[in-house]
């Protein structure tokens, strides 16, 4: 098998510096619109078969030391009560958002066998399929970034709604996180034994948050996550967008920090620590630029990585809509040509 | 004349803190949203006894140490071509995006006097109604957020269009930030000309780029533009949001620096340089929060300052719609009270 994202994870030696790409299954691929085309995202996500083909299709493609299996940070929302729904070419919408400490009250709690199933059905079907050939990374949103979208009933700008809770009503938004923590950690731990070989925590949106607003409400979750999970020998990586000054904080409890192309790689990972394996973290709109300048940034990404194990390349964030496929094979061989390590 | 906020800028003593918010002149005022139910926002930009009865209704109702003129930082984009339209509860739009060097070739040169005579008029009006009681700032869009907005044709959430011209054709986006910062330089000059006794830049949206895309594409222009400005006794201010890892670099040409919440005001007065003064940095939000919990955080920020001189008092960004007015007069007296200084 080729383990060297495993390795990277573990800070262990590699061959070359392990690549992979966040929404590497997505709309930029035309075999993945092509499935779309028939069917909405929650259907592709419900359907272990679908889920598994699109999951399949970057690593067919491209060069990629990962697969991440194909799902929504959104799913375990559903089974919580929350009412799902994405409108064409629009972002996820929740119709009955969370506002009081009654709707919090409300929440369901999640039996990922039962609730979710169709993901595990779905990662043990994606191992199979790879036969080994690169791990199977398994994922959840964290709870700031879920409250968000269930507070607000979608994407937000400002986070009005979502903080207006958090200050007004303490007590039930900590009811809330600690709701979406159990719900998340219980998810992970179903991923784990379905077959993922790491898992990702995704807190995309918690760079809206200020550092003592962090630590106050919204660390403590993720790190009741992280210790779930503790032990298991399957690598827990921690990414967030604008999270720049939350970095140290982010680093606690995780084997491996998620950066964006805020902060240069080198300070990311100096913030970070050492002991912590790092990844990223190319601006995805890179992607769009010719390929003697995705070189020359790609190649800076790596110079920054400075040959310290424990650095897996990737994104800042998603691939874009739009992006053309060819960039990403490109970024890939040349992540892995130009850091290949003699034997 | 309450002269704190210039003396501030200046980092000379003060009497006690001062104190005024960015979109102190909004929607969240029911005397604003008087003026503007018979009048678009362009319309009142453009009606110069409009625009001065806006920028005067917050120094009426809160103790603010300034008043800012009522505006908005697209005007410039008109005059050199731009189709600007807001249509009603959206962000603006421009119809005829700039994605070519032909497009910048085409743009028009933007002759202050001329063009933008309105703003300078209500400047000139704004100074004689307020009769010494608060200085009164001028203020642009920094060079980059006004070419996302002129490359997008709107607001935007990845900057696709705008990353997309710069690094494929960085010779197009050179000519673009230049003319738009030979714009604003001329335009911030005549507002100078016509009274305003401070300016702000504001790159609301620079947190995009990573320091290296600030350094090659922004910061050049930003230069430019303050340069402009210098040796006029006229503080410059320069503020962005999500920018925590650009700070040294627009620290430098300016007088001042305004911080969003997401760095602590203490670290973010650290990268900026004590040579610097600060303006911030309250989380918007804040102000839907109760009296002791926004009275908790005005302190901190307070707090932080550790009365060195040079510290203004602001959000982290504008005043949100929605939020109540009380809690703006509630910090604008707070911060007076907490930082009073005997005589």
């Amino acid at each position: 098998m080729n383990d060297r994202f495993l390795r990277a994870c573990r800070r262990e030696p590699v061959d070359c510096t392990p690549v992979w790409f966040m929404r590497q299954a997505g709309r930029y691929l035309p075999e993945y619109q092509e499935v779309r085309a028939g069917h909405g995202i929650l259907e592709v996500c419900k359907t272990p078969a679908l889920a598994v083909e699109v999951t399949l299709q970057p690593v067919r493609r491209f060069a990629v030391d990962a697969a991440i299996i194909f799902a929504d940070i959104l799913l375990p929302l559903e089974p919580m009560g929350l009412q799902l729904s994405f409108a064409a070419g629009e972002g996820p919408l929740i119709a009955n958002p969370v506002r009081t400490a009654a709707d919090v009250a409300a929440l369901g709690a999640v039996r990922p066998g039962d609730d979710l199933g169709f993901v595990l059905e779905a990662i043990g079907q994606a191992r199979s399929a790879l036969a080994g050939e690169v791990p199977l990374i398994g994922f959840a949103g964290a709870p700031f970034t879920l409250a968000s979208y269930a507070v607000e009933g979608g994407g937000s700008r400002n986070y009005v709604e979502t903080k207006r809770l958090m200050y007004n009503d303490p007590e039930a938004w900590h009811a809330l996180m600690g709701r979406l923590a159990d719900a998340v950690a219980g998810f992970l731990l179903a991923q784990i034994a379905a077959g993922a070989q790491a898992v990702q925590l995704f807190d995309s949106w918690v760079g809206a948050l200020s550092p003592d607003d962090y630590a106050e409400y919204a660390h403590p979750y993720t790190q009741r996550i992280f210790a779930a999970l503790a032990g298991r020998g399957v690598p827990r990586i921690h990414f967030g967008t604008g999270a720049t000054t939350l970095l140290p904080l982010m680093a606690t409890g995780c084997d491996v920090v998620g950066l964006d192309w805020r902060v240069p790689l080198d300070e990311g990972w100096e913030s970070v620590g050492h002991d912590t394996a790092i990844q990223g973290n190319l601006d995805p709109v890179v992607l769009f630029a010719p390929e003697a300048e995705i070189e020359r940034r790609v190649l800076d990404v790596v110079k920054r990585a400075d040959g310290r194990p424990g650095h897996i390349f990737n994104l800042g964030h998603g691939i874009l809509p739009g992006t053309p496929p060819a960039a990403v094979g490109f970024v890939a061989d040349l992540v892995h040509r130009a850091t290949r390590r003699s034997p």
